[in-house]
């Protein structure tokens, strides 16, 4: 096990009917005038940003309303979020959303104090500051809600870049599992595959002696692999849902990712379709996962093994991951990049954005380090 | 699962050389005038005070010292911290040492800033402020150094209590596995069974549908079955001395305790023990804990016997309390009341402190609740 800190001084508030909080909590971590920053309809359909609007009314706080927010959140509404927040004086920032309401959130906080372009942060210059954020998240998969990361797509070129820093970690997040329940199938597939990527990210380490990190993945790879079929059948499943929310938030906090270098790998490489095809993250995920895995299993054979053992059930390495796999398609994931509306002539394209996009300079790095011609090999596997 | 809140504003800075940023943190958290308090020989002999003053000194934070905190730590040692802390106008705490040091320490932080007797809080009172703690930790064990919890023994009459507020939750703490090296196998031992103890006094819930946290649980149960008895072959395996500290975190600063009710009978009769005969803790809970599980079996015997099958690898809620036991005793835990100095007739005694002490009305609340017969009973089979 390595060296590291760990703060996660994010205050979560979870349960049946919490987001009437979101007033009070705005106004306990020291917000006056709170930017409540959204996405599309479904929040205003469900009556969740009345409530909220309600919490904040009885709580004294001022609010301005930005929403808008799209799946793969854009740079151009980071932009417009920041010039609403400095003309209206905003010390606070509310995200009512997914993880892309939440990434789109933070990214406006640390855009509000830095006289640059916020994309700096997103190219891999330090946050020195940022506004507080607090969330209501109505969706388990990004973990956002309880990490300091956020990722968002620049509109000229369609890169797709992630920022972290301490400062960008909510202050609380309120998690009401009943607010997911009204989600189609597919989209809960797609966060329960997000969720599981966070895991395996983790899990793919070259750091030895992790025995406490391995053991807390495995249980929470197994919570997914026990409530998501249950939610699959009856979204309205309470208890299911309940277990795959924390599950997505202790996945992501790094609390069972200390200590032990990471991967994200997949992550890098789903990017780049997500932000080509503007498909939903999961899906690309669940697209990209198994690809990565069977291209670099020859790395380290015995993890890949331990996982498929202990949360799997079966004996190797290859069948883990084939099982994994199964399990995916099982809840209504895609498995080809045709399904995700993706072209075989399209991957020179997605390496090159990959490899040399923002600076890089031909590889990415993680369990494994990839370059060029690795990429498109795992490209073309997923065909 | 329950509704709940959750929030761990620790930061946990981990691994070798660590103690070499108490200073710097002590600063970024506020304090300029700090008690170090510490218990016996062991922090001086092996240079760990030193080097922890140093680290003030580079940081111009001034100090105040007190020794002398032992195993099961008393209220006369809090008093005169409080007096000390009042004279010389200290603003923070630095605990150096295990969990009886860190619940001195917390103990002492309420107390300074409250009129009336400490022991108040640990009567009930709720704590509405306390002065900011901060840890060196020397031993896995109490889990202390991410929790808000205290227990502390009071002289007149030797009762036990414990104390839980926000307050005193650690703003940070250092944990450098290295510092547990030197322990001797039985305090390390001790150590395991108390982290134990707090997995399983999560476990034992009547709360449904807590998938997630049950496999946090077991996750951790399953990290310190298969290190502990590396370090007790080997005291100086850094590596398992690492995966056990962090478990021994993860096991009591309740991220796999939220949304379930909770047992802690096991802790409040082991409390009386150590109170009587001065035992070590987790030696007391060694003893407890399977006359307690044997107890109250029937209550819910599905839920032992998943613990003693994801656990311990056999298959009835029985089988798995005797792996548990065996387990203990293969570590060097005793299995008997007599082993702890402990003698039957002191059973009527034991039950009326646990039963009537300090406000108690004849019954201690968990898993189950149980009247003077049930915990004499209890007493009875460790004998």
């Amino acid at each position: 096990m390595e060296n590291f800190t760990f703060y996660s001084p994010t205050k979560f508030v979870f349960g049946k009917g919490t987001e009437s909080e979101a007033g009070a909590l705005v106004k306990s971590f020291g917000g006056s005038n709170v930017l409540v920053h959204y996405g599309g309809g479904s929040v205003i359909r469900s009556g969740l940003l009345d409530r909220v609007k309600a919490s904040l009314e009885a709580a004294g706080v001022k609010y301005t309303l930005l929403g808008g927010v799209k799946p793969n959140p854009r740079s151009g509404l980071v932009y417009e979020g920041i010039d609403l927040c400095r003309a209206n004086g905003i010390d606070y920032i509310l995200a009512v959303g997914g993880g892309s309401v939440i990434d789109s959130s933070k990214a406006i906080a640390c855009g509000v104090l830095y006289d640059g372009d916020f994309w700096d942060f997103y190219c891999g210059k330090p946050i020195e500051k940022a506004l507080p954020v607090g969330t209501v998240l109505t969706i388990a998969a990004a973990g956002s809600e309880g990490s300091g990361d956020s990722v968002i797509t620049k509109e000229e070129g369609m890169y797709k870049r992630g920022a972290g820093s301490e400062f960008l970690r909510p202050k609380f997040s309120i998690m009401n599992p009943e607010l997911t329940e009204t989600l189609p199938p597919y989209q809960t597939a797609c966060g329960i595959t997000d969720i599981m990527a966070h895991l395996y990210e983790r899990y793919l380490t070259n750091s030895r002696d992790v025995e406490v990190t391995d053991r807390m993945i495995e249980a929470l790879l197994l919570t997914m692999k026990n409530e998501a079929p249950k939610v699959i059948a009856d979204p309205s499943d309470y208890q299911a849902r309940a277990n795959i929310m924390w599950a997505g938030t202790m996945a992501h906090n790094n609390s069972c990712g200390v200590g032990r270098s990471q991967d994200w790998n997949s992550h890098n490489i789903e990017h780049e379709l997500s932000a080509l095809y503007d498909c939903a993250h999961g899906a690309g995920l669940a697209v990209t996962m198994p690809a990565v895995f069977r291209y670099v299993m020859s790395h380290d054979e015995a993890r890949f093994a331990q996982v498929a053992q202990r949360v799997w059930g079966v004996s190797s390495a290859a069948e883990g991951i084939d099982a994994f796999q199964a399990f995916l398609k099982s809840i209504g994931m895609p498995s080809t990049l045709g399904e995700l509306g993706g072209r075989e002539e399209d991957i020179p394209v997605l390496v090159k954005n990959l490899c040399y996009g923002d600076g890089r300079t031909g590889t990415i790095s993680g369990f494994v380090t990839l370059d060029e011609k690795d990429c498109a090999e795992i490209y073309k596997m997923m065909i």
